[in-house]
């Protein structure tokens, strides 16, 4: 994992600095790496940063936040991953591995794959390595004690943005929802889910892992509250009628029936 | 984590053991518990004990291959998992923490479920915790360089057993399939993906973290051979139309229109 000049993306985990994996904790614990994280704006708090200082560690040198605003525009968003990518080519270059802080999985949240497309636009001979992570939805169902997925069960991971008309399409196809980024549209999704008979096979879990860590099992006390971002539902819909499963034991006609 | 008498399902992550978590390597390193690991078959291997192994750990004493046999027969596995609990309740009951060791995430591989629900049958007072782990659909997008979910996407995780019929028809609400326990259908899989076009943006990844882990980036060359079961398929729907999103800093009229 040390391969002078590498951009790692290194995946801390939901927030719980035990669910750190040891090869993370291996790089973070290096002295002659260079840290970087995201922020959202100059001088602002680094999630991911917290979640390595709740571990004990400091960065072995001058870091370098990165500015990644809070916006959709794809414009702004080039400009600012073009900028985190200038901020650390001169350090990729002069030989020293650069470790990118991403809370959670980083291939799950945005922000290192552009990171990672940007240095390559600058240097095409600049190497990427992922460092996998525990997501937030799988912390969740840990702490929930309950299945994400049961045997051939079918998983749905998504921003609650798409709407609950797109939603509701989905309980044919899928047995547990897992709907990121609830924070504006919780009313909706408690009314939506209260319609369909799931509000008690929903759960409510916000910043999970933290200190701050929530877990709302009546989520209907949540109407009117808002909530922070870091927040996601787990939804089962232990009701779908299924269609039938194509198994490997079965004789070949079988999936060509 | 010590909690005298706990049941513990420790996830391992995938295969590499420089994936396990902190917290897990915690509970594997104590001398105290008593190790439990699932098997197929009596005196069978076991795939969780073996990245244990890899990462240079030995069970703290005499330990319970715990036999799960790989069919669908409820009346089957519910034996399997009443004879298992049945193993374990005295070394709970003892006073003793069990680690449960799972192979990639425990609340993704239903057998922790299974057996925390038929340990709390026999004795309701055991504790049961879960430790969250890596995924392999995690661990193979990093593998990949290739990201889960960008920005907004929709992420659909489901065995490839549902057929192409529903797969097809997932394409239209979501970014990125994961398809598991290909194995049985990888050549419809492929005809599919090629008659959608999508050949290209799909990636097969067997065993993962493992030594025999094999990435396979032009599919086609798999046609008519015969996978390990620990394989799975990724794959990228770049084309798909969204509707439009509802976003946190659209005006509240937004959400009703």
């Amino acid at each position: 994992m040390n391969c002078s000049g590498c951009l790692i993306g290194v995946s801390l985990g939901p927030g719980d600095p035990g669910l750190i994996t040891r090869r993370a904790y291996e790089v973070l614990e290096r002295r002659d790496a260079h840290w970087a994280y995201p922020v959202r704006k100059t001088k602002g708090s680094s999630f991911a940063l917290e979640i390595v200082n709740r571990a004990g560690l400091n960065p072995p040198g001058p870091a370098s936040p990165l500015v990644f605003p809070m916006t959709s525009e794809p414009l702004e968003l080039a400009k600012a991953w073009q900028v985190a990518a200038q901020t650390l080519l001169p350090v990729l270059g002069g030989g020293r591995d650069v470790a990118f802080l991403v809370e959670g999985d980083a291939s799950t949240y945005a922000a290192f794959g552009y990171l990672s497309k940007a240095v390559k636009a600058l240097d095409a001979t600049v190497v990427t390595q992922t460092i996998p992570g525990v997501s937030a939805y799988h912390a969740a169902a840990a702490r929930l004690g309950t299945p994400l997925g049961d045997n051939d069960d079918a998983v749905a991971i998504l921003p609650a943005a798409y709407g609950v008309a797109v939603l509701d399409r989905l309980l044919n196809d899928f047995d547990t929802l897992v709907l990121l980024k609830v924070k504006p549209l919780l009313d909706e999704l408690i009314a939506w889910l209260r319609r369909r008979g799931l509000l008690r096979h929903a759960r409510f879990v916000e910043k999970v892992g933290t200190p701050e860590e929530r877990i709302v099992e009546d989520i209907s006390v949540l109407e009117g509250e808002v909530v922070h971002y870091l927040s996601l539902l787990l939804v089962k819909n232990p009701a779908r009628p299924r269609g039938r499963l194509i198994r490997g034991c079965r004789p070949k006609s079988f999936y060509h029936a």
